[in-house]
């Protein structure tokens, strides 16, 4: 950075601090100032682009143009809230329920991925009469007050009369994944039942993101779901991260898993920035819900993010974009494991679709985690103008999630420029 | 209503409860579509115009082109998130603590109301060390997990071992409304340290909305906050109806009390239908909670958020609505006060600036409540295509909350079709 950029960044640096208080953080050593986004590049003010190889949100291409025409179009013309008749909102709902497997067939709307999982909270409470919840160790599931306790990679202790059970994530990857996994659920519903907790459901991000991105073996969801469903709890699928095509072969991460869940939350990509989200459901699971409570949110489910909704689906349609996540993505897990072959610190590379979690490990799959190699690898790229980020309990996965509209040259690119980080930090 | 619009009514009611399920509910018993606004406008598809004089959102008015432009301009650029530097969101928060007393000089931003009160009450746990709460009997704060319990309006029975207390809303409008009400939310704090619950805060709606519209005397609450803060509690000013100007005199309801809150949360209007909210904190408050825990939030403070807001605040700036919503309010509440004097249904007008309880009871301001008459003016307004609604805990109370940009003209009409509604009334 020039003198004069890297003062203005100091400045607006010190203005964050000033207004918005202490709880922020900035992404980098060296925070970035972006102002225009176009595809899967972002450029800060110096006019310099940077190669977007992590945000999911703006999972169709940053400014979209269909997307964008569509919020501008219904914000010109009409932005109610449900307690009026729309038919967009009806029409969204009909497509969107459609990509999801028979069984699910109502939607709810929210603002947030919070919303919609806090939302599943209270609507597995209400169907099971339980109050237990199981997530997994660094799990992450949003920031109201009854998640960031479902959220153990926020950092906050847990209250002693918890009623939240943590597993660790399934991350052998071999043919024993799901009954190991099972076995820890099994483990948490044994001691709900022994401290007179009643179980209300396994609550789990389908990709395990933020416990460092674990996929295989496709199924190892199973018998953990079946151990909590025989135990009377129901089975939420957090598709917040995994959702709209980001694991390549289908639209839901669940999928991968041959399961059909109870609840199923939704959000980040949904309107590819716009604050949109959602809660899908099996009928039978919402009924009591519905007749003990009414639900109303605000700006949930209004007509301008009914739009910006469907145009996200039109744009995952019409470019054949889990078609591209799942060729691109294949590419991509070639490309680095190839990169592992020369460069031993990856211990390893997993993921599905356009989702990977790339491990750093000294001395292979059972050695040391580099977590400090891991920032200082997020770092060089971010000086290489390439956005990635870390993930997992030791912070020592490379999460690296590009926009589902990365063709092979771009992933040529994030390889190269990943490839010269490894060799620079090689040298150090 | 044509045959074919009943049709055509009936048939999206239906698809909306096979698609959404059982807990939505829409507003009349004969609910009303919408496919355009414009100002005080809402159309319906056969271009009927109806009178919007209930809904807060699009506060300066439905569509406003100077919204509608900096949302459709800045998506069109770029939207990200509060993990890159943007100077638009700091711009924002410049110009939306300049509206604050000295002293609160901090904010964060959500995405809805209930996320900001959710937010506000982890931080009110953090920095009191306090676990309990006092609301007011109707109270309606949000609909996540902790927040459904402290919105008694929602009808769900409060647990046996909550840490919610309730208090009867300020309603008397007294000398002595300040001291009943410190007295019943001193009885509350004494409840708490009789079963060993450290206090929290106090958390109100400054205008009491759902328990019926209570805003005089100016001041009453006063000395319930001081309570409050000598045992330990913080005050959270609940704006996100009050908010904004409604209230006409000020930009906050808190305002009117002469009060300086610890937090304060708003959404609805902030954005005039973009889903924008936030959290204002003196920043002391804020320090122990900043020092604990970061804060995320996927979609809040995004750039498009940030102009959507940025020009909202133009507008009440450009257009005088303060002004406007105290003398168009001062003007109503004479309109209503002669309707009164008519119809000895209307039992009191209460209010500030444009935002109206009128309560319906038979025999004067002792007798009885009259819910089904309110309900019928509500429904029979909707039949002359003027849109308002009811409240208060026996639902006997038009909820009269005009858009910021109500001329007299607009009043007239909504004077002349109340009267026509209660004429038609004391007629069956």
């Amino acid at each position: 950075m020039s003198i004069d950029e890297t003062a203005s960044t100091n400045d607006l640096i010190a203005r964050r601090k000033r207004l918005l208080g202490p709880a922020y953080r900035l992404f980098y050593e060296q925070p970035v100032q972006f102002v225009r986004g176009e595809g899967v590049w972002l450029y800060d003010p110096a006019g310099n682009a940077y190669l977007d190889a992590y945000n999911n949100v703006a999972s169709v291409g940053h400014s979209h143009p269909h997307v964008v025409q569509a919020i501008a179009r219904q914000a010109a013309v009409l932005n109610t809230h449900t307690r009026y008749l729309h038919e967009t909102l009806l029409d969204y709902a009909e497509k969107l329920l459609a990509t999801f497997p028979a069984g699910i067939g109502q939607i709810m709307f929210t603002c947030t991925g919070s919303e919609a999982n806090d939302l599943a909270l209270r609507v597995a409470r209400t169907c099971t009469g339980g109050t237990g919840f199981i997530v997994t160790e660094t799990a992450y599931h949003g920031v109201t007050s009854a998640l960031a306790e479902l959220s153990p990679s926020l950092g906050l202790p847990l209250a002693k009369d918890s009623h939240a059970r943590l597993v660790p994530a399934p991350r052998s990857a071999g043919d024993d994944t799901g009954e190991i996994f099972a076995r820890h659920v099994r483990g948490a519903l044994d001691d709900m039942k022994k401290n007179g907790i009643r179980p209300a459901g396994l609550l789990v991000d389908t990709i395990f993101s933020s416990d460092g991105v674990f996929a295989d073996p496709a199924g190892f969801l199973r018998p953990a779901v079946e151990a909590v469903r025989a135990a009377g709890g129901i089975f939420i699928a957090d598709e917040v991260q995994p959702g709209f095509g980001r694991t390549g072969e289908q639209m839901w991460g669940f999928a991968r898993h041959g399961l059909i869940p109870d609840l199923v939350t939704m959000g980040k990509p949904m309107g590819n920035g716009h604050p949109v989200a959602g809660m899908a459901a099996r009928p039978e699971v919402l009924a009591e819900f519905g007749a003990r409570s009414r639900y109303f949110n605000t700006f949930g489910g209004n007509p301008v993010s009914a739009a910006a909704g469907i145009a996200v689906l039109e744009v995952i349609e019409s470019e054949g974009l889990l078609a591209n996540a799942q060729r691109v993505g294949g590419y991509l897990r070639d490309q680095f494991r190839q990169l592992q072959a020369r460069h031993p610190l990856i211990s390893e590379v997993r993921g599905a679709g356009l989702f990977f979690g790339v491990e750093l490990r000294h001395g292979g799959p059972a050695g040391t985690p580099a977590a400090s190699e891991t920032a200082a690898i997020v770092n060089a790229l971010r000086e290489r103008r390439v956005l990635i980020s870390a993930a997992g309990p030791q912070a020592n996965v490379l999460k690296i999630r590009p926009q589902l509209v990365f063709s092979t040259e771009h992933a040529d690119i994030l390889i190269e420029r990943l490839d010269q980080s490894l060799q620079a930090l090689d040298k150090t």
